[in-house]
């Protein structure tokens, strides 16, 4: 029997699309969709799934809030894999309808938002209508007598609800994008691929002044990059808040090893999330410093220098 | 006539009580709800209110994304005012209702979120429903007919709909708050009052490294501390952050002067918000770097001494 | 009257080949060696000389104890020029004398330090004799009956001393050089010239550590290159040090007057040496910060753009 | 046979009394006077003994020169020890001599320099002499037919060489002292006592900007502090640099063995000197950073943990 994963549903989602793309060759019934992030993280603690599947950030809408807050506070789990779905909406309506025919569309409120300056210059007569997912918008106007004459929705949606696609790419940001992180139960790490990312969550202490620029110091002395940096309250009250950190690199790295235990060091407490392959690139926007002396090897013969100084081998 | 001020409605949500707390003396008549933030954006930049009241961000849930949206991208308005609101629930009821009869709840998502402990606990046979806020939900137990027994809301809702309270403060996070600020606009600033609050926008160049340890910096060397600091994609893809920064000061204060002319500098664009009393108290998290040395006499004095050894004189 | 200029004496030595470098067309009358750079301080303090001309580091040898002595602690004047003149020596000896006679060889004992490696290969079987400069060596050998039969010095005391070159770049270091700059009484400064150095010294205070990371953030976040950075003792116990620092750049400029009204402000003190042209060129080993952002054309619009925010003009 | 030690000579120096200090039981025929910082190094090295002591740096005059030369260049040998001795100059004459009877004083030319406010005070109408150590003039003094009526020199030299002290403590910086090191063969290292002084020769980087201040980092990001910084040329050409460094803290101590690691790694080269016991307490005037988080025990716990999530343990 092939593993089963759960993922955000309904079925139709930008998700079920992020999770067909990281487990191309997978049956569809291995799928589960769930309702709600929190239900995704359970089944997958609960061991009824080996994976689960969830949206983390939106380069318009930025950080996915269910999906943070379990990463900062739910019982850990972790992330072995990512992907980026370019987020290309479509219209969809039944067969044998024309634009021309769409009065009322539906939609979920996001989709709408990223929608609206084309649904202003081709639908400006109609009415729109947001309901609680793309899919669930393309599942209502497939049904018959449906109260919508169109959905916008993922492109996959059409294939699931046997709806037919009046335009493609509505969206008025052509280049969105939505990445996607699968959570699975504590154990052995992906393996090192040279092109990796861990994510964690760091927690400062309160105590000192300073805090924010030790904690990217602790990366930029071992030229380690950022490429994503997100606060969120630590729910401990207004100006209290922990970081979610992406850095370049696997933990299984010399470098990130070392600046891992320096935040352990200094921070009131760190969540380590994960190290996995990396999908695609993004600005990495910090440090400003050593790109030299960084490798493996770097590390490897300084050690060993270490060794022969601490015994006094110096000539 | 008095000023009028358009605060995120309906009647009776923390919004207005928080323009309550900024203008405890005006008639209720010139207060104007409005449905959605952008409505209220909107209602200030028309001129058809003086100012208009918004939450900024909530001790649990984060920034508020549609004000965020708005501060970053929007037509630009000032804050000129700011106050923190305790988020404490009640739990509403028509008079004659008692706890034990309450076995449909009615509320905001986020509301129930945040007292879903106590609900678990107090009325773990009811059912919930979730509607668009919370003083929706007041007013609709209010009604004669109604479909539920009980709403949480706001302290304030049940004056505004007269309703009884069963229970006060039934958060599960008894020292939530929210901030709002008020936006006005585009004029003369509040004068310093010695305890001020400055918000800013700050759009990263993309190509050099180290590019957010540089903008903590041009804080840190002027000995200007900040409180707040969250990341938002820019919409120009994954990975593009600006960052929302509130710096301790006013404007008018030198040292926060120069720090925003080197953000001016080193930045693909700043964004500035305004300067404003500052309400509460919050973590000042960075930076490591002077507290000596950054009064205005200090800057002064400096100043004076430039010109002195600009012209040679140095015995 | 020609201005006159003080140099370390005597006639013949380094100095006076950099005071030539630095007044071309001065006639030699107009030269006044003194005997030690105090000396030379004190001709131009008593208003005796328009200008004075000391050594102020070697590549080789470091800083010159005494001038930076009187910079730090002297009677201030203003550095208005500097030369670097390559430390070539020559041995010379009196008409007649060929290299196989020589057994008996005078010079300062820097210069011998410098060249002990040649005098090794080539003189193996001399003797060797230190006196007070390089100048006074080759004076003694010029006098009839001179106890020795060559002196190592700098190529202009051939001409002086009416000697004869034996062997020219006898130096280990082909490459050494001296600094040397010209002192003149407080007045107005040299104008910028687009490649100019200023020197400085800063006092740190005590009571805070970091102050040397603070200092030189001073200069990073203006994106002011040091390149040269010498720590002295203060005089006031093991372990105080002040910092003799050249910044690149004029006291004119708008980011280095920023900087040093940042050092005013975290320093004890700060004594500013001067803005000059630069001569020559050498590593600039700080700051990581900005190359954007930094002419006075930036420092210019941001001052106009902050002018406007404290207005409240952000439209 | 009791271990024999060189020391900078002749008898009766400021380095003798540092050497008696650090071996105060020892003979005094196991004490070896050297002429020059140099032979004491060479004595070491070739074995004839089995440490050397020299001084390193004086609070008024800065380091010794010589000294650092053969700590930057020569073959290396380790610091095992060092020793802060006040800098007090006491007035010696013959037995019979009255200070009204002093008209010719002899000393060496840093001691005059040092006492020159007192000897015009109290000896105005004295001529001065200068020689090559105070322990040469008090030898002078001694001879029979003396050419001087009294030297000024260490208090040690007045037992030495038979000679009443007219005046003690003429120095015009009372708090005036010098710290002496000893050298040994490579060989096992001091034990940490707890109160250790580590240095060290970092050669930095050409190729990038910022150097200076990546290699401050290394120390400050491990909260690791600093008490001596130096610059001295590297003889490679102007502006050219190394930097002699002491950090408090032996290299077998984990923060300072990692800052250590990444000094390796980042710069050109590093000379490891000695760690040794630290004799007296001195400015840290850097870094600024962690004071937490930096003991043995928290490098270990770091440690542990990073096994523990490199193994995927994070539940």
């Amino acid at each position: 029997m092939p593993n089963r994963y759960a993922y955000l549903g309904p079925e139709g989602t930008f998700t079920e699309a992020a999770l067909r793309a990281l487990e191309p060759g997978a049956p569809a019934a291995s799928f589960v969709p769930c309702t709600g992030v929190d239900a995704v993280f359970a089944a997958v603690r609960s061991g009824e799934v080996e994976g689960g599947v969830v949206p983390l950030e939106n380069s318009v809408e930025g950080g996915v809030p269910a999906t943070i807050a379990e990463l900062i506070s739910g019982e850990p789990l972790l992330i072995d894999a990512e992907v980026a779905v370019p987020v290309q909406f479509t219209l969809f309506a039944r067969e044998g309808t024309g634009l021309a025919d769409v009065k009322r569309v539906a939609t979920h409120p996001h989709a709408l938002a990223q929608c609206r300056g084309w649904v202003a210059r081709h639908l400006g007569d109609a009415e729109t209508f947001t309901v609680s997912s793309t899919a669930a918008a393309a599942q209502a106007v497939a049904e018959p007598g449906a109260p919508y004459d169109a959905a916008i929705a993922a492109p996959i949606a059409g294939e699931r609800y046997g709806l037919t696609a009046l335009v493609e790419g509505i969206g008025d940001r052509p280049d969105a994008a939505t990445r996607f992180i699968r959570m699975v139960r504590p154990g052995p790490l992906p393996a090192p691929t040279g092109a990796d990312r861990t994510s964690l969550v760091a927690f400062l202490s309160d105590d000192h002044p300073g805090a924010l620029v030790e904690l990217l110091n602790q990366f930029a002395v071992r030229g380690v990059n950022l490429v994503r940096l997100e606060s969120r309250p630590t729910g401990d009250g207004l100006g209290r808040y922990c970081f979610c950190l992406d850095a370049v690199g696997h933990v299984a790295d010399a470098r990130l090893g070392e600046a891992l235990m320096g935040l352990r060091r200094i921070c009131k407490d760190v969540r380590f999330l994960g190290s996995y392959p990396r999908a695609g690139s993004d600005t990495e926007f910090t440090p400003f410093m050593p790109s030299h002396g960084t490798t493996n090897a770097d590390f490897h013969e300084a050690a060993l220098w270490l060794e022969r100084i601490r015994r006094g081998e110096i000539a």
